[in-house]
């Protein structure tokens, strides 16, 4: 995989965390300089190493919010 | 990629939908006939193809829907 860049504007919130220390978290990042987006990921212990994850917008995530109302 | 069978359960929403159609839902999930999980995923039209998606458990969806509350 080529280079990758992020930051992490903001951490919205954490979702679990593993045994290893793994947590599953969702943040507002920036990959590659680019406008932010909402994304949830697992992440290793100090952000050593990102796991799988899924980008969302802020539309996507107020979509989800509402799906999960009745959850 | 090893074949991979799976089992939508249960479709809890859709997040949004592309102009090339491919959705991002959230469905309660089968993999390989093992136990389901709740799944955040892009689909192509007809689940003809699957993208980037990250499982949940259903205490991580909870959480989720706690850190949305103020979102």
């Amino acid at each position: 995989m080529a280079e990758l860049k992020y930051e992490i504007i903001e951490t919205v919130g954490v979702l679990s965390e593993s045994p290893k220390g793994w947590t599953k978290e969702l943040n507002l990042v920036s990959w590659n300089g680019r406008d932010p987006k909402y994304d949830l990921r697992d992440w290793a212990p100090n952000k050593e190493k990102m796991g799988k994850g899924i980008t969302l917008t802020e539309e996507e995530l107020k979509s989800l919010k509402s799906i999960l109302t009745n959850f």
